[in-house]
């Protein structure tokens, strides 16, 4: 029987280069909307809506009485009270409810692969890693994991993680192609400390030393702690 | 004094998010449009004109007298009777010609370059590896080391001459990119051994086990066996 494909897309912009109609196509920005994603619904959140701006997200958590939360350039986005940081959203704080969520990168690149007609999307962070590989494996479908970057810039902490579902994940694929097999080397190289890694990234830069995020640093970097099949269905991200 | 900054772009499709107005760009295609430039120049070529098609490149070397040549999916042109190898071009055949190219991505790169204003557009490869990086660290001039890829697809080989040149000149530059640093790291991993590392490259396959071209794949991981400065100038790709 033929395997699968599986194939990494390095930023959004090269989205279109890829064949999404049958395929199950992961959104990793692992700093931090999938991260994120992941932490709130692993603390019991009802489900959350990505939405791509501001006043949307305003506009419909007041309708159903949700939570309006974003990001923009790394810090809460202006007119929001709560940001993109894993950490924020305790069971206490968010269980039950709705969160409606706009980022820079990871929400932008949802909606593109909805746009080119994915066949199912689900996201992906270090936190629900092995419920991303379970899923994959057990589907029989082609993959795209596909890297939200920055401002379409390639970026190393969502290639490291789709080295990490690779690595786990690639005897059940057919994989000619490049940009796996960068991830995987990649990942095989820092997989045993990527927390001591982290200083050489750019975005480490962004998040840390301007915004003094080592802890939210720490929490993306690590495998399992929020361990949630995350899929897209009917405009929300749920748990499955 | 402030160093300038060195940027790689690991595809064509990447090229609008840098600001190539002041930078030297280097055209890499290392299987092997920019391999073959440096192997025709080396050999006493007079120049090589990059065309973007093979009607153009028939005509214009009709009217100067030059040698048409084009690869088009790693194989000579229809139309055309050269093509895309570096081992095409003894000194005997090419020495005081004038070649008229066009390649799937190379050339198509270096107009994208010309179109967003670069300052300077040279072209690399590692036969020509020590001149890119001794012409690099004279200029003081931001740098783009340019990826031309697979059809806008991000390929390794590329990367990693832009990791063989980052190695080699990094202390003269600011440095703030994953994809350089991508590039650093994925070169020192294979350094020693570039050829025994190429059957992993999905280009490999395209030119080893399609057209069984194993010695122009040797040729293109050899540092500085045509080592010339090559520059493009008036519509022109010369040696210097």
């Amino acid at each position: 029987m033929n395997k699968p494909s599986l194939n990494t897309c390095l930023s959004p912009a090269l989205l279109h280069l890829y064949d999404l109609k049958n395929a199950v196509v992961v959104i990793i920005d692992v700093f931090r909307a999938t991260s994120t994603i992941a932490s709130v619904l692993h603390n019991g959140a009802k489900c959350i809506i990505p939405v791509d701006t501001v006043p949307k997200a305003i506009e419909i958590s007041k309708r159903i009485d949700g939570i309006a939360a974003g990001e923009r350039d790394g810090k809460i986005a202006d007119g929001l009270q709560h940001g993109n940081s894993p950490l924020e959203y305790s069971t206490d704080f968010i269980s039950g409810k709705t969160l409606v969520l706009t980022t820079t990168n990871g929400t932008k690149l949802l909606h593109m692969a909805l746009d080119n007609n994915a066949d199912t999307i689900i996201s992906g962070s270090f936190p629900n890693l092995s419920a991303v590989c379970n899923y994959l494996t057990a589907q029989n479908k082609n993959v795209v994991l596909g890297c939200a970057g920055w401002k379409d810039r390639y970026n190393l902490e969502d290639t490291l993680f789709a080295g990490a579902v690779i690595s786990k994940i690639k005897e059940h694929f057919t994989i000619h192609c490049d940009s796996s097999l960068t991830a995987e080397l990649l990942y095989e190289k820092h997989k045993d400390d990527l927390t001591g890694f982290a200083p050489n990234l750019t975005h480490y830069h962004r998040l840390v030393e301007r915004f003094g995020l080592i802890e939210d640093i720490r929490f993306c970097l690590t495998p399992d702690v929020a361990n949630v099949l995350v899929v897209y269905e009917d405009g929300k991200l749920v748990k499955k």
